[in-house]
């Protein structure tokens, strides 16, 4: 590999992460519009350059959901791991409705959109979550009468249910959390 | 009143009645359009009969959902008057998950819409069910650690979710309510 091409290809990485750090700051502001000119104009790239590091916008948007999503995976898969895990379970229901909340924008915008990467991360959520919910149900801290993927359906769909709500009284967030998974206790 | 005028009148009457039976059929027909011409063509009317009984599209479906949604506040009414009431509760709770999944119509087709009659409606049934709330708190059914409010609001969202579900495991709306009445105990 020459020197100049050698640049380019760090060129074209550093571009890259611009973009997808910009997106990501865009997806964290209700307002922002998800456009290719926006995200390029936070990154302070050219709308071009932009294009080229990824195809098509739909593919920046992949990537961008699919990087913010790996930390809640991650924390996940860690209490999934962990012995008892009520206590770490409600930290992060707390974690996913925090992040729901301040990326409203995700489900908003890209209603529609075929995004495989941010596919394959919710499933690894889900499966971590359905794990947490295994590993509760063996150590006697959730209910076994309601099957695995049940629980971890109604686990996802309750906390979704707080950030769409259509009306929110002070306390909703955390209300849900503590009767969710009081009424999972066995 | 003439009885030319009066005929005129009973026609009148009659065209609603079939426009608003019409409408609320195609509310309960989750791949019908809900447009004039499909309610007229349902109702055997002319599209002309239908613009006249209501004025707007938008008022027409505003009196088909409101009416849709007459018995079940008329129920929540009921077991908020009820002494013993987290049995009825659960019934109520069914049933409210029922109707919004043969009325999925409902909330697809009228984002955006004003519909002042169905708000004035939605109102009540959101009244009645703290009104159920209160009367469980007070009969120590229901925990009182969480406002009634919020506790309402909860229920809500909670059988809202379950008909939004993006993954529908079996037994989810049955567990749903279970593991939330459960977790509203004292």
């Amino acid at each position: 590999m020459s020197s100049a091409s050698g640049a380019r290809r760090a060129d074209a990485v550093r571009n890259r992460d611009l973009a997808l750090a910009a997106a990501k700051s865009l997806l964290a502001d209700p307002g922002a519009p998800l456009t290719v000119e926006a995200i390029a104009k936070r990154a302070g790239l050219g709308v071009g350059t932009v294009a080229r590091a990824f195809g098509s916008k739909d593919a920046l948007l992949d990537a961008a959901i699919a990087e913010l999503l790996e930390p809640l995976v991650r924390r996940a898969r860690a209490v999934a791991a962990a012995p008892a895990a009520t206590d770490a379970l409600r930290t992060l229901l707390v974690e996913v409705i925090d992040f729901e909340q301040r990326h409203s924008a995700i489900s908003e915008q890209t209603a529609g959109l075929s995004l495989p990467q941010t596919t394959a991360r919710e499933r690894e959520l889900r499966d971590a979550l359905r794990q947490v919910v295994e590993t509760g149900r063996e150590a006697g801290d959730i209910r076994s009468d309601i099957p695995a993927e049940t629980t971890a359906a109604l686990l996802t769909e309750a906390v979704h249910a707080v950030t769409q709500a259509r009306t929110a009284p002070p306390g909703l967030a955390d209300a849900m959390v503590a009767v969710v998974l009081d009424g999972l206790r066995p």
